[in-house]
């Protein structure tokens, strides 16, 4: 928790108009404490009270499932542990999922829904196997299934496609959603890497499991592919019918040539409607090097969605991962605990952190600067302890020649600093303006994205 | 309307238990008919049967206000426009405000949730200027406000950091949130075009208005920061506290030394948190081109979101111009209806639509072929005329030798097809195998993306 950022008091917004009568505590079940479980506690904790203040009532981890109670697992309350999963999911308002696998998930969600308790999972292989079951009992009992973490990681996916793109028509759907094979066709790109070696450094890096079969041979795109084909075109997509080839045939001849003819290769899950239906694939494939989805980097993701109207939208970021997943069910859990709260209203505008809103020249940021100077010895060493009287270090510096005017030469100095405050380069940019050896000032630009 | 997809009579789902007993219409009051709003217009009467399956009742556009009933707008039924906004709103379930700037939108809008009815608007001004007012309107009444469309048009920002980061803590949004000035600096870079004469383009294309102040000294932009630092750090920013630079003092010269320093000159709005506070500002800077936001080319937006646990996230799509933002907008309108319908629950899965799963085969695709052939005359003729012969046209041709076997020179042909169905690709590439002088077939990969 950082301090001073909650004004809520026991979880109550301010403005909510119920000070005084506490709101009932939301019971979280969580089933599963490996590498997501652990991030998802960690976060209810930390940030039990931002959480409570968002939601309008505290979010209380009731209990945790796991198949043994003796594993230290650190920084999990060990009081939590259980091993009766069907109990706990009795006791709780809300449902976290993250074992994985069809079952016992699929019992013990199904269990949940049936005692009136709202789900979140991250469970693509039970969503792509028997996603409808879950749905129509949840329909049946009036709850919520969220599973934005399912497709990919931490990229919101699940809610532009069912939400914002509610009113739209999607046309077709490109995805790069596994971070396995993306990591193994990059390193054969960029380091000329057989696939064997590549897949051999995934799993030294820990990116790829011991048996990559999942991943290398596209099971895991397919299910994901069934899983956004179905939310994009509002229909059952059976996992059998996805069309699916994996990464093994490709060679490092392939990936040369593909940069040779301004290509890169990537695993791709599709789904396309055409005047016909719908198609549904995994494959990899040639992707130009003009294109967004090509420069997706290792062991991120991306989805390239193409709408009627919206036309094209891209979403990047971390498809895997403890954090980056936890991330994604947190929102989830978030979302159902509104549903709960304020009873069928979106969620409101929650004005509750007070915080100052700095003034510009406090914002750390760089500079280029560029400037005309004097061609002489000893100018640089003059302009360099310009900026550092001010603690304003150089990253880089580049000069270059030009005619002056009459017959002096001048120098261009293209100057790139380090961070320091905006109000620390404005005055070193200002002293450095007022040296003799300086004809002009050119430019002074910020630099942001390093 | 496609035929054939929506199994739902009378805009109830076939699943939903009310069979029988028809839903009630929700009541739908659009103010402004414009680029915006007449594409608002038009997608409720299209899409109207696929947004009753999705909402679970029919939206019914109610009237549409607009100044002079008497300008004929393509498309949209006259006995719908009325001069009487006052009215209108008043027998509204949702009200869609596509009006801009302060006044009447705010006026109508408060009224809209004074008589009960949720709002949905597209008006950067009026949120940057005095959000929390509608909020806090909204709040008491019990109804919602979406504003999807405000921010970066079709682009699902304001859903993702509200609702998938709800769980998180975002540290830091940098957005390219203007479409005209990216333009106008894309221009400068690719054109060598001076910043005049780039707005005078962008003017003639329609990018930029007749008066490209709003525009190129960032107003729009700050606007869009306050609104997005305001969900990302729940928090109120007035529209004063953003930092606020145009583009007007970025030179031809600026972007040319930009490129040969590895960058790339963009206005980005930033909201950055900060141990001391929060900082909201917008300013040309200089951006590697090793960063996401680099490649965002033209009339396009994106917005990069770093958050604790999510880690980096890119949004990227078209960021103004009519469909698109409608197509934000009518997100917007399923959610605040599927509130109003469902009464607390999430969006549930609609499965109503009722379309064909088709095989792989029948995909329409690009390949990729490499083969190894004899290197004499006619060889490439031959292997020509075996794909025109099933229907299948060649895109570029490339030939390298390479020794062969014994003293036999061979060379290696790079084919790149049209589309065709993968059926045809594959049965030609079947063919090609069969040839005498066809040596080898190396490789045979799709191609995605163009």
């Amino acid at each position: 928790m950082e301090g001073g950022e909650v004004t809520a008091v026991d979880g109550v917004r301010p403005d909510d108009g119920t000070r005084g009568a506490a709101p009932t505590p939301l019971r979280v079940a969580l089933l599963g404490c490996g590498v997501v479980g652990s991030q998802v506690a960690r976060l209810l904790r930390e940030q039990h009270d931002d959480l409570a203040a968002r939601v309008g009532a505290p979010l209380d981890l009731v209990g945790i499932a796991v198949r043994d109670v003796d594993v230290p697992r650190e920084g999990v309350d060990p009081a939590l542990l259980t091993t009766d999963a069907e109990g706990l999911v009795a006791r709780a308002d809300i449902v976290v999922e993250v074992i994985g696998g069809l079952e016992p998930a699929r019992s013990l969600l199904l269990r949940a829904i049936g005692c009136g308790a709202s789900v979140v999972t991250a469970n693509k292989a039970l969503l792509a196997e028997d996603g409808p079951t879950l749905y129509a009992a949840a329909d049946a009992a009036g709850v919520d299934v969220y599973f934005e973490a399912a497709v990919a990681g931490a990229i919101p996916i699940v809610r532009p496609v069912r939400e914002s793109l509610a009113g739209d028509r999607v046309r077709r759907i490109v995805g790069i959603v596994n971070g396995t094979t993306n990591y193994v066709l990059d390193q054969m790109a960029t380091e000329r890497l057989d696939l064997d070696a590549a897949v051999a450094q995934a799993q030294a890096l820990g990116y790829a499991e011991a048996d990559p079969t999942a991943d290398v041979e596209g099971y895991d795109a397919a299910a994901k592919a069934a899983i956004l084909a179905s939310l994009a075109f509002h229909m059952r997509v059976p996992l059998e019918d996805v069309h699916r080839e994996g990464i093994t045939a490709i060679t490092a001849e392939d990936v040369t040539w593909a940069a040779s003819t301004g290509h890169v290769v990537k695993l791709l899950a599709i789904a396309e409607r055409t005047d016909d239906g719908v198609s549904v694939r995994v494959h990899p494939a040639l992707v130009p090097t003009t294109h967004p989805l090509s420069g997706v980097r290792g062991a991120f993701n991306a989805v390239f969605v193409e709408a009627e109207s919206a036309g094209e939208l891209m979403f990047y970021g971390r498809g895997a991962g403890g954090a980056p997943t936890a991330s994604a069910v947190l929102g989830d859990v978030v979302s159902a605990a509104r549903n709960r709260v304020l009873g069928g209203r979106g969620p409101v505008e929650s004005s509750y952190a007070d915080l100052p809103v700095l003034p510009a020249s406090a914002a750390l940021t760089r500079y280029q600067v560029r400037i005309d100077v004097v061609d002489r010895p000893g100018v640089l060493a003059q302009v360099a302890a310009a900026l550092a009287d001010h603690g304003v270090s150089i990253e880089a510096v580049r000069q270059s020649l030009a005619a002056g005017p009459g017959d002096a030469e001048v120098a261009h100095l293209v100057m790139t600093t380090h961070s320091a405050t905006d109000a620390a380069l404005a005055a070193t940019v200002e002293a450095v303006a007022g040296l003799d050896a300086v004809l002009a000032v050119r430019s002074v630009l910020r630099v942001e994205g390093n």
